[in-house]
């Protein structure tokens, strides 16, 4: 199944996209897409059901409707840092023994065509095109990396946008380069795991300006998708709702030669993940719209 | 006021802990203590007039009563390292030039007095008593450490646990040795900031099994409270409920001569600062009480 959020940011109401590519109101069957769905099976079993037969399900016009964050209430975000081996040479680390892992505060997350705010002052806002996996159930201390896909919902487009000074210049740990606000659009769909077969086999690609930037694959990352989640589970609780960004592929601005092509106001960037659809953001400047825009 | 939450873990009723000492039931003036209620004027000064006069609050028993976080729906908690003098002396590390934060999620919290959870083999869980700041107004880019407290509901004990060999010898940042489960021990009370006149003159301590470890005060901060907050509001935008855990004094288990008295199961942790009460935990292993004591 694919499923979204629809409405104004804080009044989204949930829907379905059918096969047929027809967009249903799913408010008649549940009231809310949030970790507790995930987690309940009853819950789920009834969108499953309504899902099978979509023509008793309202349609929604989609002209003029947003797209919200295709989960209410998101938990924590567990993001994997270097997790691409062509990314991790291109900034010239070295690949990692062991997952890296950084949070972001889901206060960062708005939806996937929402504005993204460049931060006051920044001079080096860029993009991480990045798949994120949306747990189902909680996982503790899990040992392999069956275990770690069985606790997986599905799966959606998480852009990590990601300050560099910030996050490198300024002293500390990543985090200060991750969590300005509206740095994590996210959507458009929440997939759901028996539609994505191989999780290693998705094209994961990023453009700005209509500039092909990021053109990489899952099937490049060092720690896959189930082991990734194996792993976190054995220094933190991951619960319904919370979210792991599994690393970007190479292609970012603060990989390529100098000058370095970081985000403008007015810079479309445009992420798609094969199977999970596309999201669309234009940049602005923080001062210009605090405030809104935040999910 | 000295705002509490009691009962156990997720059905917590608000309480007041009066100026004579006296637990009385809040539940007939506000149905919870939330960002929602720090955040709306009015509701926080139905909360004050009822404090005014605690004789119209039913008296609650303390006896057997469990205390939980003193806020439900914690926000993001943004913690700084490395925040006193004398700890930055005990690592060895440099005097920070610029705050260093990094994140714990808020499914890691838990009551005062709740268990910590060891993790399967850890063998380096240590402590740090800190001040926990609440923040009570939406805070973006402030420029003066006046606005920083400006922007403070009041503050709390936070326990900020942690694992020194996931934090720094398995790669990447400090966030992996703060997340554990349990790992955020909050409260006992949320005292409003008009009784903390100055939170740089409160006293911190911590023992481990009645043996003082740490004896520290807000006056060695490197960052103090209304600077810190001013800052972080310029990499990250603080909402109402956010914490602040504003970093721990010397005498932390990794800051001793080997062998280093790091955390077992059945020690007691005892935390107090000044005018905000005391935490009392008992260690015990994750495998034992996996799934409870959890807020």
């Amino acid at each position: 199944m694919k499923l979204l959020r629809v409405g104004t940011a804080g009044a989204e109401r949930p829907a379905l996209l059918d096969r047929a590519g027809i967009l249903r109101d799913l408010s008649g069957v549940v009231t809310r897409l949030d970790a507790a769905l995930l987690a309940a099976d009853p819950a789920l079993d009834k969108v499953r059901r309504a899902a099978a037969d979509p023509d008793g399900l309202p349609p929604l016009d989609p002209a003029g409707l947003r797209t919200g964050p295709p989960l209410a209430g998101v938990g924590k975000i567990v993001c994997i840092g270097l997790n691409y081996h062509d990314h991790a040479r291109e900034t010239g680390a070295a690949i990692p023994k062991e997952p890296i892992l950084f949070l972001k505060a889901p206060d960062t997350v708005v939806g996937p065509h929402d504005t993204v705010l460049i931060p006051p002052g920044s001079t080096r806002t860029d993009w991480e095109a990045e798949l994120g996996v949306v747990i189902g159930r909680t996982a503790r201390h899990l040992r392999t990396a069956e275990e770690g896909l069985a606790h997986v919902a599905g799966y959606t487009i998480a852009h990590d946008v990601s300050e560099r000074e910030y996050q490198i210049e300024r002293g500390g740990t990543w985090d200060k380069g991750k969590n300005c606000e509206t740095f994590s659009p996210l959507g458009p769909w929440l997939v759901t795991a028996d539609e994505i077969p191989d999780p290693q086999a998705l094209t994961v690609r990023l453009s700005v300006n209509g500039v092909l930037r990021q053109d990489g694959t899952t099937a490049d990352q060092i720690f896959p998708v189930g082991e990734a989640v194996a792993y976190i589970s054995r220094f933190m609780t991951l619960y319904p709702g919370d979210i792991v960004s599994t690393g970007t592929p190479a292609g970012v601005a603060m990989g390529h030669p100098d000058p370095k092509p970081y985000l403008r106001p007015g810079d479309v960037v445009e992420v798609e993940i094969g199977g999970l659809g596309r999201q669309r953001q234009v940049m602005a400047a923080a001062e210009e719209v605090v405030g809104e825009g935040v999910a």
